[in-house]
């Protein structure tokens, strides 16, 4: 057995080196979606150089290479999860794109209005959306089985929820919050005694366990690329044959036809009849590079030390008294959600970031389960296995620093709320000044929490649903009032996470007191370049700076 | 204006120079995909190594800087095709994947059984198939415009056939087989006075004209990156925002979303509501690098260099008397779809591969089309900007080679229709032999060819259905008989390709006269791995040699 080495791994992923031009990024955000190897840049360069072509319909002699590198990689993907035949592995964009075929094809041809679909309460909104939709469409009940303390889908209550009313279970493998192992076996035996059809996202289960879906007894399993090394825009649905056959195509095109006539079409085979159109060529080869990660006989040897670095994380993290876990016990892969006591997740999230650790913050694309615990967002640490265990220690030192810093929520509630009118902002000019002095990130992310002080808070009574800008990870109200003698509007603004308020202290230094007019005549965008922020600004929708200035503009638009 | 220059721009595809061993490729079969420049191969990998994130939804520093690099390719495809808002650019995995989402969001929700849905007889299958699964699901009825003796979609019959029922209209900009621009701007206005919903498929159209879907004012625009120059997993859905914005999601997960809850979930705005998942990342960035050949000022002077090689290519073609073009004229991008009197498509192209110059035969994912010309396939030569009239020159200079040589069909017939049973086959050792000596791949060829004259003609009422291996670019025909006394089986076989005939030659030495067991046991991958074919085998489906192997051990298992 080969005995895997960090060290050696790490040398594959060049950015996490160069990325930054100062100091190297801590990518702690794995579970959106993992870092790619040399072997994978180079084998998509590769084929762009010496074997692209389209596949499988070509007589001349690059589609033939290209056909042969292209196909060899279901092979290995079969290996992979030990499928049975190679037609059982059919190429998708990714996992939503694969459940959304099972849901289509399976889903809203077979499951009838007496049905019960199953979900469970820790899904990914990719396993409750288009499960949702089917029945909604097919008039099917969804059940939900909740999970327990530990975060991992209850089995006693399955056994319960599971009833021969069940015509399809579509659950996790692993949370891609909580970081558990769901008891996907059980629940599939259980599904199965009342010949269920059952399918399972593998998406953050793939890159860290042994899959083996004749052993699970799936029907259906699905993961992406991208979340295993490997590229966006491919993934896979590996189904059992006899079920891909019985089910309509999903897509229609070339590729997946045998005969079109006018008078009638008749199908591809498998895996042929799920691939319309000219596939991601080049993404399923750059999987296949991907996957000599896993085929290696170091795979054992790297999930151990993936373990290591997880009981390390999760004890280092324990150790910080305002982290609270989502949910009790160690995680069983390296994906840690915690709210940090005191802290909006958002802010959290940006501090660590000023220090060049990246994380997430927010729903985590599973709202039912963050809302079910009464939240609106957590942080989440994700890890790979190229991440090592002085990265852990730096991350856990900024964290402490942060604790024991000034940025509670705590003091800063202890702010006076001043009249939510009259207020005298920081000007545009003095803000130019403090920014030209910050010179790093980490300096003019201080910046901004400072002026965050500045921005009296919105009493919580006018908070209103009018007034929200509903985002992934914060939330942010914006109100105004147009003073009919001067025409000039003023703005009252808020948000719980305190880097949205210094942020809005910012763009209101350039808005507050001016007309419609000027608001819309003025290039905020150029302002932000100066000011060194555009490179940093959070990409978060809805509750971005983008969303702000927007709204800001529209209420100028109103008042034209 | 810059001028092109093919030189320059030749430079940019490595691929063109350094495909094969001893010589150049000569690529010919851009229609199908295009070669991948060096901006898009570097941009590619400079993403993977220095800002690869997961966008929009992350805090910190590389998803701001994917998100924006990610983003900025959505006003750059706006620019290239006119479009009004940055949300009516909707990424998707291709033209394929984009003709389905409105087939599927439209089509199926606003299209009902009185209405009509009017595409035209030289339809890809990606635009045919789709629409018939409308037709199917909704009752409406497929009306389909004809094309006219230039292979252009005829007017004066579209203004019969597209009455007040026609709801939605689906077109191409420009043929796959034909090359010829259709009057899609007179189409659409067609179908607007009916109020209909149109959508134009501009997979061929886009690298070839410059598009402005202002002034054709259709509804929808559809193209791939991976046919101008981009990567594979990406294309563009261009939808008039009013429409995208009435439209139903199509698939359903992440992004899509606003708010999900068990209660019901709420949908994003444009162009997220289309975006579910975590998109072709990777696939936009290389597409944005590509845009930048078709946003310069030298695209005006590339189209003219195409334009004059087109010319060139039709003058010559038309000068070798051999070659019936599918419809008259000279086509308006250089995509020329033609039979060679004589010869089979797929011995043409074969034969053309061997010289290491690469176009297609087949049905060109357009079936109908060729059928209503009583043909099952053409040969297509289609050309991009980088190639040059010195390669038009050498390709002509092969296909007179090839007409004035021994391999037509006529000299062919006039060989003796032996005994339909008792053959001697040439045997696996002297097939070993001859291919020792032919070092290559123009050599192995010959020695197919000539191998396809051992091969005795299957007598034209044998041909039948039930031995039939249907095929894109040509058919097969195998039947066996079992000699009880002796355990063996003895193979008849024949195609209407000779290239196909001379493969049948060498897969019977091994297979003639054997029992069912010793059929199943022989390694035959290892054997064409030997004779050295296994890199220029055809992977056209179905009638390939693997299609045929298949067929043999079928056969073999049948009588076990």
């Amino acid at each position: 057995m080969k005995t895997f080495s960090v060290t050696e791994f790490r040398k594959q992923f060049p950015i996490l080196q160069t990325v930054s031009d100062s100091d190297n990024i801590i990518y702690f955000d794995n579970a959106a979606t993992s870092q790619k190897p040399l072997v994978v840049v180079n084998a998509s360069q590769h084929f762009y150089l010496k074997n692209n072509a389209n596949v499988h319909r070509a007589s001349h002699f690059l589609s033939a290479k290209a056909t042969k590198s292209f196909e060899v990689v279901r092979a290995k993907a079969l290996k992979l999860i030990n499928a049975n035949f190679e037609n059982e592995i059919i190429w998708t964009k990714g996992t939503t794109d694969a459940i959304n075929l099972v849901a289509q094809s399976y889903g809203l041809n077979f499951i009838k209005s007496t049905d019960e679909i199953v979900i469970s309460a820790g899904e990914h909104h990719a396993n409750i959306v288009p499960w949702q939709h089917v029945a909604q469409q097919t008039g099917a009940t969804l059940v939900i089985l909740p999970v327990d303390d530990n975060g991992v889908i209850d089995l006693n209550a399955a056994q319960k929820l599971i009833t021969n009313k069940c015509k399809f279970l579509a659950v996790n493998h692993i949370s891609n919050v909580i970081g558990k192992i769901n008891p996907v076996k059980e629940l599939i035996a259980l599904a199965k005694q009342y010949k269920a059809t059952t399918l399972i996202d593998g998406a953050q289960a793939i890159a860290h366990l042994h899959v083996d879906v004749q052993e699970l007894d799936c029907d259906f399993y699905v993961f992406s690329a991208h979340k295993m090394y490997g590229p966006t825009g491919v993934g896979v649905l590996y189904g059992k044959q006899a079920i891909l056959q019985s089910m309509p195509p999903y897509q229609f095109g070339g590729e997946m036809i045998k005969k079109v006539s006018f008078n009638g079409t008749s199908y591809n085979e498998l895996p042929h009849k799920f691939e319309a159109g000219t596939p991601n060529i080049v993404g399923v080869i750059g999987l296949g590079a991907c996957l000599d990660i896993f085929s290696d006989e170091q795979f054992t040897s790297m999930t151990h030390y993936e373990q290591q670095l997880n009981h390390y994380l999760y004890q280092q993290l324990n150790n910080i008294e305002q982290v609270q876990f989502l949910y009790q016990g160690c995680p069983d892969i390296p994906v840690f959600s915690f709210v940090l006591s005191g802290f909006h997740h958002q802010d959290v999230a940006t501090f660590l970031d000023s220090k060049g650790i990246a994380v997430r913050a927010g729903h985590h694309c599973a709202m039912p389960l963050l809302e079910s615990l009464g939240l609106n967002g957590s942080i989440r640490v994700s890890l790979a296995a190229y991440n090592t265990f002085n990265e852990v220690d730096v991350f856990i030192k900024q964290l402490q620093a942060l604790c024991l810093g000034e940025l509670s929520e705590k003091e800063q509630s202890s702010l006076s709320v001043a009249s939510d009118i009259d207020l005298e902002f920081t000007s545009q000019e003095k803000i130019l000044s403090l920014f030209g002095k910050a010179t790093s990130w980490d300096l003019k992310h201080r910046q901004i929490m400072l002026l965050a002080k500045q921005l009296p808070r919105m009493k919580k009574g006018c908070r209103q649903q009018q007034y929200l800008i509903n985002g992934c990870e914060s939330d942010a109200w914006i109100n105004a009032n147009l003073n009919s003698a001067t025409s000039q509007l003023s703005f009252q603004a808020d948000s719980n996470a305190k880097v949205i308020r210094g942020l809005m202290v910012i763009i209101l230094s350039v808005y507050q007191y001016k007309t419609p007019a000027q608001i819309l005549d003025f290039d905020i965008e150029e302002y932000f370049q100066v000011l060194g922020l555009l490179q940093h600004l959070s990409p978060s929708r809805g509750n971005g700076i983008k969303a702000i200035v927007e709204r800001i503009r529209a209420i100028a638009n109103n008042h034209l």
